[in-house]
């Protein structure tokens, strides 16, 4: 007699593995069905992001567990960018053929616990092996709190206030890999201080203002006392390492993860600096970004940052 | 003055060629935003596929249309195995950097405008490009007909009777990059058929039933002629190539996309013609997959298949 369970090996077991980690949580339908059941009572948001090994992560110098934690807090950080609240994840792999079992448990256990821990498990997704560099990409569903609207990109109106949620630069040094997304100060944002519009920094913070200002069709100053007080000390520390500026730093380096956030100007100050945000500038009619210096001159802002594609 | 516009390249002219494609499909939400929007109003499932240069598809080969296609196809094909319809799908890349412009658009637009047939859009994604080879995950979200159970793969009985929607063996011939996937035949099985299950052979006829016959608890008995009559063509065809039988080629060869459906005993065997499908054999109470000989034999089929991660 044959014996199925013998013939099957690598995958399955990897499979099972998961099944166990996640069991029972995709409602009616077992795990490891074609699809996973989700039941929202509500409309969903929903994400994807991929991470490439030599590109966003470094297999050579990061753990697996840092690189599944990361491919899972990006997807949260895009949440927390529209104040809602993660649901549930799905997560593809194309793991290098010489990843052994426990790397790739490793991988998608750091996933779904970080996940977890943000109320997003895990409930599926696809398991596939090449002998070409890894390849992690998981896509998040979200909701809204009842009564709420997503925090779009394109809300921002002239005369806005632009908040930070933390100061930024320097993410390389190593909070690229295990920022915590901004989730829960998002729903305090949203909570009190109703804003216009919100984004995360994953490709620098002048290249993603730029793209909520252009999604908004208005333009920001950014005020020079203010951007310089938003510069992360990692960003000074890669400043004496590499020669560019801290505050080029600042603008244009990637992996933040912080969230611009553009409030109305009639929202309490107050409230803002109690959250921990950092004062940015504001909104403008005209089009573009520009520095406001401390004498008053403005100077435009260049816009670029991290993207792929070019 | 700076112009921003100038500054961003590559990725952003993809993105906004999207949006354009794709303008308006996610509600409130705007393509382009931090999460897409689906208003789902009943429970949604959740599929996500990976296809890998090399793996699943040969660039130097196949034309970015039809992998484009392809990457949509093996999603619907999770629809169809359900019963679901799809909805929408969220589509992640990371292209290979001497890929052009005009290649990626084709990509995209490809999966686009194949699932759009179905009524599954693209409505979001992420754009990535590395120097390894291209990888294109497709995520798609799907409901069933109100008032009706999505059709799993744990609910087969003994006793039950194993259909086929159509031959199988030798897809690589060229049907693995444009099959059709089920979803019409899908909803006339569920709907006329009532089955206790079912599942859609990506990986073969034997390792896909025995997946499915592993979920529900039982077994199955293989008619041997019937099997015969199921074989594909192709399967023939490139028995004459390789040496290989064509039985063999129909029980193993990954990527048909046909549905196994799982039909109680009692359901109508003239609508099961009528619709065109194949006789298979039936489910038994003993574990494993045999083979019912013209004589009577029951001889055991081996487990074997397309297996990543091995």
């Amino acid at each position: 007699m044959n014996e199925p369970v013998r013939e099957v090996r690598g995958e399955l077991q990897l499979v099972r593995r998961l099944a166990a980690l996640l069991g029972g949580r995709a409602g009616s339908v077992k795990f490891g069905d074609d699809m996973c059941l989700i039941e929202p009572d509500q409309p969903l948001l929903w994400t994807v992001d991929m991470l490439m090994d030599g590109v966003d992560f470094d297999s050579r110098q990061h753990s697996w567990q840092s690189i599944g934690r990361k491919a899972m807090a990006v997807n949260l950080s895009d949440c927390a960018a529209m104040a809602a609240l993660p649901v549930a994840g799905l997560c593809a792999v194309a793991l290098n053929d010489r990843l052994g079992m426990e790397d790739a448990w490793e991988l998608l256990r750091a996933a779904h616990e970080f996940g977890l821990a943000y109320g997003c498990p895990l409930v599926g997704g696809d398991t596939n092996s090449w002998s070409s560099p890894t390849v992690i990409s998981i896509s998040v569903a979200a909701r809204c709190e009842p009564g709420r609207e997503p925090v779009r990109r394109d809300g921002a109106r002239p005369g806005d206030r632009i908040w930070l949620t933390g100061p930024v630069g320097g993410s390389i040094l190593g909070r690229h890999m295990d920022f915590e997304p901004r989730l829960r100060i998002a729903q305090q944002i949203a909570l009190h201080l109703h804003p216009h519009a919100m984004i995360d920094i994953s490709d620098g913070l002048a290249l993603d203002l730029w793209r909520l200002l252009d999604a908004s069709g208005c333009g920001a100053v950014l005020e020079q006392e203010a951007l310089d007080a938003a510069i992360h000390e990692d960003a000074r520390r890669l400043s004496v390492q590499d020669g560019g500026s801290p505050r080029e730093h600042a603008l244009y380096d990637g992996e933040d993860f912080e969230l611009i956030a553009i409030v109305p100007s009639d929202a309490p100050e107050e409230t803002c600096r109690e959250l921990g945000l950092l004062p940015l500038g504001r909104t403008v009619d005209q089009n573009g970004l520009l520095l406001e210096q401390a004498d008053g001159r403005l100077v435009p802002i260049t816009i670029r940052g991290w993207e792929h594609f070019r």
